[in-house]
């Protein structure tokens, strides 16, 4: 039933936010990658400063429930603050072709 | 100076052209595995019918320069045809964080 799941998360983030952009989002992922299901992540950060989409996250979780129910504790939604300011376009995917 | 890059496309496809959209860029993803400088690729469906991405592609590339080669030549344009038809938001990434 449970399946691995992959989390990307495309952020648009301008130039000059940058360096606090990746600081709010080590605060979120030193708290995820503590909780049950993480698997791993990579913040991905755009060669053109002015791309749509300045940083895209890839996750991998071990479920569906362990990412949910990693990302409505009341811990994440502390850490997670950092981020709000920041439109983000978060979607759970799975592997279909290589 | 050449180091590999990350290019992650993320797609908007309707529900129901989902498969002819598999089709397509399986088409273009035989094309560029043959390239140099290609590593591999990775095309990501989402679990909602509904997401504002139902299909994200990642793949590394040897260099920037492997990759613009590639994407400029004629017998891309060809394949890539197929593609042409889904609004899609491709950029150039760098691993930035773990």
């Amino acid at each position: 039933m449970s399946e691995p799941v992959v989390l990307i998360n495309s952020f648009e983030v301008a130039a000059a936010d940058a360096a606090p952009f990746i600081t709010a989002w080590e605060e979120a992922r030193d708290y995820l990658r503590a909780q049950p299901g993480y698997i791993d992540t990579a913040l991905h950060q755009s060669l053109a400063p002015d791309a749509e989409f300045q940083f895209v996250n890839v996750a991998h979780w071990r479920s569906v429930e362990d990412f949910t129910a990693a990302t409505r504790s009341p811990g994440f939604r502390a850490v997670a603050a950092g981020l709000a300011g920041y439109r983000s376009h978060p979607a759970l995917y799975r592997p279909a072709r290589t």
